[in-house]
């Protein structure tokens, strides 16, 4: 491992993703990418008998899918990393409290899924863990109820807003594998610009998606072309805008292979989203359902990954405080 | 770094606690740890305009402190490891976004002060950072307020319940430095017994500590002997008791040298705190405050320290859950 610039870490043994699982729930099921997900669930309670409990059984479901799928079993990973946006996390301990594995809570809003493949790398690239698991989930009815309004409302949403992912991502990332590796880590820092808008969740991230992705070009000597694809988490349709121009005035045109999970996975005309999806599920379905499948087949090779989050809850918003945002960065490469 | 036995990792190049800080409220300045504090405050708001607002001044204060004291600058700190109890880990966020240091926001409620250091301690030990900061905070009133009742209303506290340690406490863990040294870590598993009643703690988090604890001797071949003290972050009176008694059905007499922070920081005749202290605060400050400068001064030489959390919030407790606990042990030796 070696710290190169100012916040990056390069893998001299780059840790391989070994596989990854995905989950989703009825709107993400009628959007474009509906085929790359590992199931879809038509019913938002999955059976249970609240949302809470329902978003469980989808991180619950996704990761026992992601060990069968993975060939290797429970004893074989050494530790796990999940977070959700619920407060406390409970959907992450809540759905992986039987799976017998030592745990570490995440937090990074919207972050979290990077976060946690930021974290495992460092334990499998530096010898501490064999085989980690990264999970993360959202759910629409829980997110809507905890940060907003009672759904039976019917509120009317903003056309800033986003409508959070209802579903689970998760991988595991082994010290042996054929990749695609995570090669550089790049985590961000807390940046503030005092948007106080808790509707307009791009513009609050998108300054930070920029800290970090200028930051990684400076840390590696890269350029946006130097990857097929650059991904952010959740910045959705207004955010991403944001971030293309915002990278333009610092000289670093992204315009021609920039893409967001938020963008991507529901679609703009009939779905009726607003700016696009969101929520830690967003990009963890996105990268688990899509983009893993597109870097295993050699589709893509090189990609950035960025996921970002906004540091707030709905009491820090009632009491009029602006919303601190987060970015964390992958480099993944076949 | 080692992977050992079944959830261990043994540092080749232990990192150094290089310096610590704490800054505690109004009730723990009036206990039997008060002088060990860097600062103890009066006024439960700081002069702030909400409890929230004030628990991020705690955090922000106290790292403030921490950097000045430990004489490196901002600039020499790769990555900042922080969260506590506040939904959505906003302490942390708000107090911490000035930093400008890379954040990981970590979630493990009151086990949380010792799962940042146990991930720091990857960092450093890896060679991925120089240096790492960790911090968590608590406060009583946010707490209260959050996961229990108006504090207005004056709610009897029924005799298993905690109390919230208002305070921050921090830690920088550098490559480089004198010790004391973090050798090992054992990151616990999630551990539900059952319990449901969220004024009893102690009791949901026993089982969880039992577990890391017999883990920890099992993966190193140590006894309890081996310790100076063992000490837990937050299981009070009610289950240092507990602890205590199932250790000794596994075969560990823990009776000698064990103590727990809730039991330390509050006078049980005099404070009328019930079980003790709680909250992510609790073990941070007792242990920045008082264990920290122990070791420094060679009063203590080896100590086990285990951080407890009970990962619930209040909407898992009105819909039935039980309460999950969790448990990270590190060892600190001169």
């Amino acid at each position: 491992m070696e710290h190169i610039g100012e916040q990056t870490i390069k893998f001299e043994n780059p840790p391989t993703i070994l596989e990854a699982a995905s989950i989703v729930g009825p709107k993400e099921s009628q959007g474009p990418l509906a085929k790359f997900f590992d199931q879809c669930i038509e019913d938002e309670f999955w059976g249970e008998k609240s949302w809470e409990k329902a978003e469980s059984k989808f991180v619950k479901e996704t990761v026992g899918n992601l060990i069968s799928k993975s060939g290797i079993s429970n004893s074989d990973i050494d530790y796990c990393f999940a977070g959700d946006l619920l407060n406390q996390c409970i959907s992450s301990s809540f759905g992986l409290r039987e799976l017998n594995i030592p745990f570490f809570g995440v937090f990074g809003a919207c972050s979290t899924f990077v976060e946690s493949m930021c974290l495992g790398s460092i334990f499998v690239g530096s010898g501490s863990a064999k085989n980690v698991l990264c999970a993360t989930s959202s759910h629409f009815c829980s997110a809507e109820k905890q940060f907003r309004f009672p759904l039976e409302l019917g509120n009317q949403r903003p056309p800033t807003s986003q409508w959070t992912v209802t579903g689970s991502g998760a991988v595991i990332l082994s010290s042996s594998g054929q990749g695609p590796y995570i090669t550089h880590i790049t985590p961000g820092k807390i940046v503030d610009m005092g948007i106080k808008d808790a509707n307009n969740m791009g513009a609050a991230m998108a300054p930070a998606a920029l800290s970090t992705l200028v930051t990684h070009f400076r840390d590696t000597g890269r350029k946006p072309s130097y990857y097929d694809a650059i991904i952010t988490g959740d910045l959705g349709h207004i955010g991403k805008e944001i971030l293309t121009e915002l990278a333009e005035t610092k000289g670093y045109n992204i315009k021609s292979n920039y893409n967001d999970c938020g963008v991507l996975i529901f679609d703009k005309q009939s779905q009726d989203t607003h700016s696009g999806g969101s929520g830690c599920g967003c990009i963890g379905t996105v990268f688990s359902g899509y983009f893993f499948k597109q870097l295993k087949e050699k589709k893509l090779k090189r990609i950035l990954l960025i996921a970002t989050g906004a540091l707030m809850n709905s009491t820090s918003t009632q009491q009029g405080e602006s919303i601190p945002g987060i970015a964390h960065a992958i480099s993944i490469e076949c």
